[in-house]
């Protein structure tokens, strides 16, 4: 993530469900491109820190949410992108895609003749509020996962691999639509 | 492929003609940023698995056809760039080219005074399907590949580092096409 | 920075306060992606050489009027972009920023929810003119650096890890406007 | 070069002078990004091969060329980028630059407040008719170096630190330049 440019600053964060229920995730302030294992805390699902003398950044709470919800998610990426910034920032609610062969990296798809929307929330610094309006959406199906304005997107799957290349198939399908709006503004 | 962001996700693949005859492929679902020797498998030129216990991907067959079509093949390459994902989303059957010195890079090209067009076919999730649609064009003649709508470029060579030597001269071509698009959207 | 192409040719330059008061900075006419022990230097606070045989850039300035009017600094990044250059050499004054997540990387910053204005300073070979022509603003407040125009930015923090973030940050910030320029230029 | 892009397939060279007065160069079909030492040659100052059974490529004259005008060089680049190919493409007889900190960067130069063309020269696979048709320009005085439509730059300096810093500083103006053409194209 930091060598693709997803993870700027301290921005982003990472996080994996363990064996034992509780969820290894980046902590505040560390920088992904740096990351040592004292840089990775624990949390239960409530986002409470069971790593003693660690304090969770605020955006755990989205991390524990997907957990929550979809009992198969086993790893979860906040990454924060130039495509996804400008592009959330560009669009009122979603990022609408068509056609493109990389939707079948995501979870149930199996054809590119497909129209799908990537859903955009406002951001919010109250990430209990921003959970709230959040999780109708994800009750309903997010299959390439959400973008949170000027501030990136989150994306999830079994595994950390599955998790990984659904990542880079986000960012590769944002990236095109960068694109195209150059084309037609 | 990785590094230059040619093969988002698990998209891609790659595969060359061993000295019996079968074809190594890099089977269905891998990351080709973290290939390992369990992540390749053998196929005959009709693409049924020589290699038990692994499931070819659904592409295999596109690399069977130019393998079978074109003896002096000994590499081939399909990769998912942005350039090729937008531009064949743009144009309707062709990208046109005129005056690149790389064309050079390319079989039997030994000018950048001519005018190349690289063909671009719907994408189709029946694979058999879509070998059809595209083998009279190959039997034409298809010195720079050719580029499947939303999907990316097939490119082939004698052996592994002309094919990959092409696959840099295509995606560079692609960019310059992209780029000079923006003056002139 | 390097491997971000920030520090084209020898441009760029990178410091760091020594716990003797000194500061440590890359010398005159170094490639910044070749660095040696060699090619750093310590100079005072006034910018006069204090390793014998060495010549300080002319930027170095820049450096030490950083670190007398902020005390608590103790890194200091001039970087050379392209988003940097472009947007400085197309804009008056300032380039406005709204909006963004990432303005949390910056010194005092607590929310996205917010407007910066990044100063844009007229580039002058004289140095010592140019310093006194940015210590104004300086004193006004300056949390997200400022920009040389047609030059690159320098950006500062309590040490180099939050320097680089900043850095990191500040860029991702300047790609971001440039890519909405091309929405509406 | 490899790694910035500026290599792709086979195109580019690479050439030093030797103490004995004779020119190394990459030979002819070699990927500057798997370089081996089996991979240079030596010529002499017309170009003829000194190392028994390789075969000079035929850009080897104009590397050639300046090192016979120009006593001083002692290393020559030519480089295949993006922004080189296309702006080349799009501009007539030079691409015009001006108020740049990193025209510094190039033989002579000591302000950014200047304006410089960078010549362009229409390709020619006769490279001793192209090597005539850029003699005159180079003997009135070339300090960013040049460039061939459609195909790429030329760039040298006394040794090969300083070629390639010029080169780094070359590529970034074009992107620069291809930058600003995107706000007024």
């Amino acid at each position: 993530m930091d060598a693709r440019g997803w993870v700027p600053a301290t921005a982003g964060n990472i996080s994996v469900r363990l064996a034992d229920g509780r969820i290894a995730i980046t902590s505040s302030g560390t920088h992904k491109g740096f990351l040592t294992p004292a840089d990775v805390m624990a949390v239960d699902l409530d986002g409470h820190a069971r790593t003693p003398g660690k304090k969770p950044s605020a955006e755990t709470l989205l991390h524990c949410q997907l957990y929550r919800l979809f009992p198969a998610t086993g790893a979860v990426l906040h990454g924060h992108s130039i495509a996804a910034t400008v592009l959330s920032m560009a669009e009122e609610k979603q990022i609408r895609m068509h056609g493109y062969e990389l939707f079948k990296a995501f979870e149930g798809q199996t054809t590119h003749d497909a129209t799908h929307d990537l859903p955009i929330f406002p951001n919010d610094q109250d990430i209990a509020r921003l959970a709230a309006a959040i999780e109708p959406r994800l009750r309903e199906g997010c299959p390439l996962g959400y973008v949170i304005r000027g501030h990136g997107v989150y994306i999830w799957g079994p595994d950390m691999p599955t998790a990984l290349a659904r990542l880079e198939g986000l960012e590769f399908l944002l990236a095109c639509e960068l694109e195209k709006r150059r084309f037609s503004p």
